[in-house]
């Protein structure tokens, strides 16, 4: 327990009927404790080090409201109040190391982090986490396991009553865990746990927001941000335009979007952009789109495939609406271009 | 007191924790109300005119619903006996003129007046509206405070309870507060408040319609009915197509959509459309865009930018698949076109 | 009753405060139940033949269980006692043929085999369903009548709650009937009661399933399967990518997705794909495209409308990048495809 501790979280869940942890909520986890509180905490559940996710009885509440306040940990403290009484499974998670996790509680608290910002997306180790990641139906009445729905959901009705299944998913919507500062969410059920969404970020009704990718900034979001995607200050994604992700589609490539960029409406992005660069409304750029590079004067430069533009700053991409081709006009004259391009050759 | 007088509703609705109006439901806004309908209610609340939105108690709804029969406004009668005994924050909003709006409650009964068809798009004064709508939490409680949000949240949960978070937005959803006769809504969260549809529009799970917009009769709508956009009766918009909003991508037209006429799937539009007119799927015509001008022979005529087109009618926007070339195909003979292109020259 | 019988359910549902049908929730059909499960029922409920929806009273629970359990028929009689003693609507639906049907119980009945992979897309006879098919307004309470909405929504409002309207449609959401083993369905809301979910699919947020529709095994679903339309096994649909339907569109072609293929993200189709067929991200491709046929040396073979190549196996479209030209590529020599294309002339 030495050195730095990587960060811990107090957290009230849903189990199944069998007894497995269905989704854990972390209201405030602490990053980066500090070895008294850490040492105050372990007097309390038995901690000895490592990475543990701790089930602790509501009993023990009392004692960890006392140690979170021996070391003024104030938010902590207050927490552990509120919570007392719960007749919900609790945990205390302590992860001393930023490993891969090893239980959905740490799970949990790792995408909690990107959500409350306090990591930013790829800032911390998820390897594995599909496979700690129950499917769970997310109801009005909360995390219910696939196995006790169908019952659950007749006995409901038999009370005249719906037990209303909002999603059926590994992920649950990031807003009943953290709706972070300056946000606005239209539909909350197309961002994930796990999302980062920076301060003036709008996610309208058509945007989405997957685990581990967001934004960073101010940002308009009405098109789809694929898992692992970030998008830079300043960017606007329009109205159903797509991002590639790097789970599906046998593509290696992370996508980015640099600060300041506009991907148009219905336009498609599958390649990293730089800073200041558009894609036309209208226009899916892959890795492989063979483009026409166009210098400020309008004048053709060369054929390259996209995906050689990678992180490239101030690029337009448009198809010519009269010649059906893919251009990229620039704002540098032929001569630099040219020495650019084949920098890397 | 003499004159029109503009509108005016008894609203119920939710106030934060700190004693803010987050959102106001007005069951029946009145429209043009009579003098002496004004002059009773005047008596119970102590209107005076202009433009106020005044707080009431419950205590004085017996009053209220005194004043509504007295001049034979039975649905507000009903409305009065209704709300009787109720605990909610109670508010009666006068508006003698079109002003801009001036408070909270004034927002929410001007977006009521457009959903309820009462006034069309466009028909009301909104100017300044977004600084007096609040960015407010959805829930399956009503609308929470963004402040009171997180303690609510984990209060639940102790309780073994969800606060279910459906959307952070400055807008609800229209259909909790009115569902037009003759309209489906397959997925009411992406139809905001303000959203104006006309009979017999089917709004599909992949439609959505901003405030201020809408159909105003027959239509199917598959693709995204953006702020300020107007579509006309009998047009259908193909799932996932786009119009562009004046809100942002720095365009100062206002799109609409005459009558008759089709968005193609994953189409997207950029111009206003005349009656009778068919974008191919698949194909976003921007303003900028040059587009090749077809007669009735499939005869070449002009090149033209489509922002030329505005307004006409009986258009076939397409793209060549052999050529890449965008083209619109008319009715017109090559003659009549050009003396059409070229009578605003 | 000799023969093959069509199915029943035991089901429990909502009514209109007229009386009316809303809803019916089918927790587990039987298909081709035997003569002798129909015998032991028909004695309780006065069941004699032919296709009927018979309302049932609480009372006759008690009965009922015996009955099925009379014909070792465990599930049902589970059913019949967790309904026992609830107020709600009951019915049983005997269908002894797949004819048309004929009132709200039945097409609820029919929906909810195809959803529960009894029978398959297109299996069942559903002519006339619309009609039959009530526009319901679908909320955290259940099933509520246009017509008695707005007195529930203001007496809600009145009590400090929210009656919360999710949708207003003919077509409940299908996870609140069934949630098929193996699947994942990230927005509830967007895959309709009717569809058919193949084990391993999983429907991704911007997914979308409509009734008599859907996929047959494994598929990782991004966008919008239309009514009708069924997606072979390994088939995947990128984000926001569009399937012609033909309810609307003019097109009387059924379309349909063979094995192993892949509609790239925001493209389209409207043509049926045969095997391992690829759309490229960003292509629309309708029956009337006309396309370049290239063979396996990329050499150009001939331009055909893409609907003549309708159910051909291995094919690439992608919209030639420098030329603007929709391309079809094939693993065949070019003598191969010329007689293949000719081979129906």
């Amino acid at each position: 327990m030495s050195g730095n501790n990587f960060c811990l979280g107090l957290g009230i869940g849903t189990k199944s009927s069998k007894g497995d942890w269905l989704e854990v909520y972390y209201t405030k986890p602490v990053f980066e404790p500090c070895n008294s509180l850490i040492r105050a905490l372990a007097g309390v559940v038995g901690y000895e080090g490592g990475n543990q996710a701790i089930e602790i009885s509501s009993d023990q509440l009392a004692d960890l409201s006392k140690a979170f306040g021996a070391v003024n940990a104030q938010d902590q403290q207050e927490i552990a109040e509120a919570l007392q009484g719960t007749e919900q499974p609790l945990v205390l998670c302590i992860l001393q190391d930023d490993d891969k996790p090893a239980s959905t509680p740490e799970v949990y608290l790792k995408l909690t982090l990107i959500s409350q910002r306090i990591v930013q997306p790829h800032g911390t180790n998820l390897d594995g986490m599909f496979g700690l990641l129950p499917n769970v139906a997310w109801t009005n009445e909360g995390a219910v396991s696939l196995e006790d729905l169908p019952m659950r959901q007749l006995q409901a009705r038999a009370q005249g009553k719906l037990l209303d299944v909002h999603s059926v998913d590994k992920f649950p919507k990031m807003a009943n865990y953290v709706v972070p500062a300056g946000t606005r969410i239209a539909a909350t059920s197309r961002v994930r746990l796990g999302a980062h969404l920076g301060e003036g970020t709008t996610i309208m009704h058509e945007g989405f927001v997957n685990f581990n990718a967001g934004t960073l900034g101010t940002s308009m979001v009405e098109g789809r941000i694929s898992a692992g995607v970030v998008v830079g200050e300043g960017s606007d994604l329009g109205g159903g335009c797509s991002t590639m992700g790097t789970l599906s589609g046998g593509n290696n490539v992370v996508i980015s979007v640099g600060e300041g960029c506009l991907l148009g409406a219905n336009a498609g992005l599958g390649i990293p952009l730089g800073d200041r660069c558009t894609v036309e409304a209208g226009l899916y750029v892959t890795g492989g789109s063979k483009v026409m590079v166009l210098d400020d004067q309008n004048q053709e430069v060369e054929v390259v495939k996209a995906g050689d533009l990678a992180g490239q700053t101030d690029l337009l991409f448009r198809r010519n609406s009269q010649t059906g081709r893919i251009e990229v006009k620039t704002n540098k004259s032929a001569i630099q271009l040219n020495e650019e391009l084949h920098a890397n050759n």
